[in-house]
């Protein structure tokens, strides 16, 4: 069975020595000193490795199963669950208000970066449940919130999202569920939903559906889009249940990956619904949902690579095989461990730089919403809509990447499902599917929020860089192994989007053929910067810590960075190349 | 269920355009007249379409299953291995003498490009016969050749190939089975095997498993080790079937992907065996199949992603969802299919120009396999050994991710197991890792095959490049989209074999930690190679296929090749950063 070590002196130095929290300027922060983190996340972390862990092989094998209309989780799903709702772990970031304990985003995407690494099916049953909380959170009435809201901070109730039907998924101006006005105020709600995670499943009293739907007589498209409060059992005015309501699970997915997790195709037959917000405003509301959800996502994809590369770590530590070409380094045994062979290093290098990496974006991706949420500032609003695309596609991408290379590790005995380094690769595809695929990432970023505010936020982006290489420029041992490179990176980012200024206007397709390559162009970049802050407080430190974080910032900024020139080159090369066959020529 | 598309014309085109196998002066190439050529490859390809592609799904869906010692293959998979063996399929490319066809290696492998993307489990029980055979014709005695090939060639018998137990897969030389002489000139033969594919099943009366072990007080290490027939049945003088052999098959791996072949573990408990060729000088026998099989595993990558990307393809014309971003384009449907976005074209085009590319590739690499089996042509076995590794490696790599390509092109529907594209996948995922993993491949590659003969190949490799560039320099169309890029990646390609030869004297771990690297950069040229070959036959050609050529391998020209000056990058950065760090610290 995988073993999960929780990164926790690694967590530690990101928010004390890169981010320094306790000096950031937002609400709440000053009261993340070191034992107090130290604590929430030791505990988090446990969790993870004694609880959440152990199931993670039982979720992939025992999957769910529809009996009767209700679905059945993996054994110990339920029991683990409870835990973690009784944990108040469920609310942890949530308003107090409601019930929640009202900590910073960030501390919250610090505790998910593990929970979703020991189980990411069983993690993704109240991941849901925070999106609907946001849904509602943001756009519901005072009395929908004082109603929905404190249990699902509980855990007693969970949420989820209903968006994606059988002919629609991206393009959601073609939803065919309808929504007819009652005379008590409610709607019934008529239509069928695909690929709902965590659906149904019996591990909550109630569920919670946010549902998109539309009005008749509405305004076509996306813009006659409502949402709505479906609940799987009515509520009464005093909080009790109530009957249950005319909506069912028809069927779970069989899927590639997380079995734990009940994929449902939700049948609406008349349900009775309440709206949020304003109707025909739903999707503005679902967005809200959506980028948090987004950064979530983001967050799979290094937790899945995190998971996957500590396997494999372990795997090239014990497994004896060849000789080290520069010398014998096992003499006792009747072979070297796998970790002596250079190739091999690479790959775990690879991983490793890009976890650590990676997990230093989503802190300061999460730094920043605390910065909106909680002091209001529109510059951080505005960043983080930026490089939310980009945590989302670029995680979720190299995530998967990360985690095809951990296989790789084990050779022969990472196809064999025992040795279950293969259920990391195969839930960690979906993470660059769901909550928008990738290309729709990409064109996101491009097509949106790039020249969003007049292009204030990207060019906000360059200046933090360029300020932090220039602030940083007389530290020598920096310059030449981050400053540098990171410059040369950032270049090449500048130039792609120059090249989309100049050519976009006029051909929309120059801009979007390069989409991808330009969101992982942003991607490592971004990893680029992480690592020069961490290589500059790695420089300042003494520890084994500082020295490892300084060879891994190294690794990456010299094996991993030149990628830039290679997707600058792909964006320059324009659109022609890419739409040039008649599609019958296919 | 996925409809698998032969790709006859393009296979022509190589044949006929590119390779010019006609005039190639190779014996028996003469008679590859296109109609000739035409009409095998039309019968293996109804084969491929009508009895193989219906049964892929079969095959993942049923797996394999091992009662009382006997593996019971999917429904239908017996009728169509009979179906192949008796059109004489199995011994296209197999002796007359033995009762093949004695047709080229090429033809051969150009079916296979067909049979290996319509059913790949299915296709390895003859894919392994093939290996065996080799073997046994490359070292066997002229009575082992009498007896045990012919029922091979009619595929009556089918074969395996025996390396892996479990504590050593590359690391042959600590193989434990051994094999201990007999009275008669027999060997009994104890241990255990792991990881045979194709080990147990019910397709054909008897299975010639070809073992390596240790005859005792042999030499250590991987010098002590020979090569056995040990067939599942004794096989008696008059060629009919005698008693059970001490051998069998203990339990099948529960694996991630081709789940209609079995991976049986075999347990030899006192086996009869039958020493081939030179005790202890076993692992040069077995060279003998691996390079032709690695040869053939390359052909899986890139057939896999064939079959995935034509599903890719139908998905991209049939799903609506969004409007062109240039102006809508289906006014008549509720929204534009797929295929008129940007990023969803990329990811076409990045398929089609990988298949393309590289199923010229494995023709040519199998064209010199010919040439050196039929002219004895020295500089050709070189070549071909040489690239080897290139196309196993690369084709299995890049297979695997245009694979994962092709069910981003699904969306969420790509994660459902019943769309059908996860399989290609799950199952292309396994190229990657047997016949030598992808990293033996890179280690291979440079620290093998590269200097081999002084480096004579790989010098005649650039020659053939720089010749070909010179001879087509006043080509004007075929200079700036195809010469130019080419001339530009070779030199990446010259310039880090430079760095391994300066470097890796001193030091083995700057060229080892830059294999991986070096085998791409090398695929990349192979391919951009081959697409300047296409796109000169195509500037000659004037119908809508040479049309489409050509812009497709403008295409792999300008957003492919590109990757040649990373992996360059990634080379020269030496392997200070990929061992810096002790083991202790990941």
């Amino acid at each position: 069975m995988a073993a999960y070590t929780p990164p926790l002196r690694d967590l530690d130095f990101i928010l004390h020595e890169v981010l320094n929290v306790q000096q950031t300027p937002v609400p709440g922060y000053d009261e993340l000193d070191r034992e107090f983190t130290g604590a929430i996340l030791e505990e988090a972390g446990k969790i993870a490795r004694d609880v959440l862990a152990p199931l993670n092989r039982v979720g992939d094998t025992q999957g769910c199963h529809l009996e009767d209309g209700t679905v059945r989780t993996p054994e110990g799903f339920k029991a683990a669950y409870d835990l973690v709702a009784d944990g108040g772990w469920i609310g942890l970031d949530l308003d107090p208000d409601y019930g929640g304990q009202g900590m910073p985003h960030l501390l919250n995407t610090a505790v998910g970066t593990m929970h979703a690494a020991a189980n990411m099916a069983l993690n993704m049953y109240w991941g849901l449940s925070h999106g609907a909380y946001n849904a509602i959170a943001a756009a519901g009435s005072d009395e929908q919130k004082a109603k929905w809201l404190p249990k699902i901070v509980t855990g007693e109730w969970s949420g989820t999202m209903n968006l994606t039907e059988p002919h629609c998924g991206t393009d959601l101006g073609l939803l065919r569920t309808r929504a007819e006005p009652q005379a008590d105020g409610s709607y019934r709600i008529t239509g069928q939903k695909i690929f709902i995670s965590a659906g149904e499943h019996d591990l909550t009293d109630n569920i919670i559906h946010l549902v998109l739907a539309k009005i008749p007589g509405g305004p076509e498209g996306v813009k006659g889009i409502s949402l709505f409060i479906v609940p799987k059992f009515l509520v009464n005015d005093d909080g009790s249940l109530g009957d249950r309501n005319a909506l069912s699970c028809g069927k779970i997915e069989e899927k590639m990956g997380i079995h734990g997790n009940s994929t449902c195709v939700m049948n609406y037959d008349g349900a009775t619904g309440y709206l949020v917000g304003t109707a025909h405003k739903g999707l503005r509301a679902m967005f809200v949902m959506m980028n948090e959800a987004r950064l979530a996502v983001g967050v799979q994809g290094l937790a899945q690579a995190d998971a996957a590369s500590q396997m494999a770590v372990d795997y090239a530590r014990d497994r004896l095989q060849g000789r080290a070409v520069t010398g014998t380094e096992n003499p006792s045994g009747p072979a070297d461990p796998l970790i002596v062979h250079p190739d091999v290093r690479r790959m775990l290098m690879d991983q490793k730089s890009f976890v650590e990496g990676g997990r230093a974006f989503v802190l300061w991706a999460a730094s920043l919403l605390d910065a909106h949420a909680r002091n209001d500032d529109a510059a951080a609003d505005g960043l983080v809509s930026l490089l939310t695309p980009v945590v989302k596609g670029f995680l979720t991408d190299k995530g998967f990447e990360s985690a095809v290379q951990a296989q790789q590790v084990f050779g022969g005995h990472g196809y064999i499902e025992e040795t279950g380094i293969s259920q990391f690769v195969r839930d960690a595809r979906i993470a660059m599917i769901y909550e928008g695929a990738n290309g729709i990432q990409a064109l996101d970023l491009v097509g949106r929020k790039l020249a969003q505010d007049g292009g204030k936020h990207v060019m906000a982006f360059f200046d933090l860089i360029r300020n932090f290489i220039r602030e940083n420029g007389d530290n020598a041992d920096l310059k030449a192994d981050f400053l540098d490179p990171l410059k040369s990176a950032s270049k090449d980012l500048q130039a792609a989007a120059m090249y989309f200024m100049q050519n976009g206007m006029k051909n929309p397709n120059a801009a979007l053929a390069g989409s991808t390559d330009f969101l992982h162009l942003f991607g490592h970049v971004c990893l680029g910067y992480m690592w020069a802050q961490m290589g500059k407080a790695a420089l300042a430190g003494s520890d084994d810590l500082h020295k490892t974080k300084l060879a891994t910032g190294r690794y990456y900024m010299a094996r991993q960075l030149p990628a830039t020139r290679m997707h600058l080159a792909r964006i320059e090369s324009g659109a022609e190349c890419v739409m040039a066959l008649p599609v019958e020529a296919f």
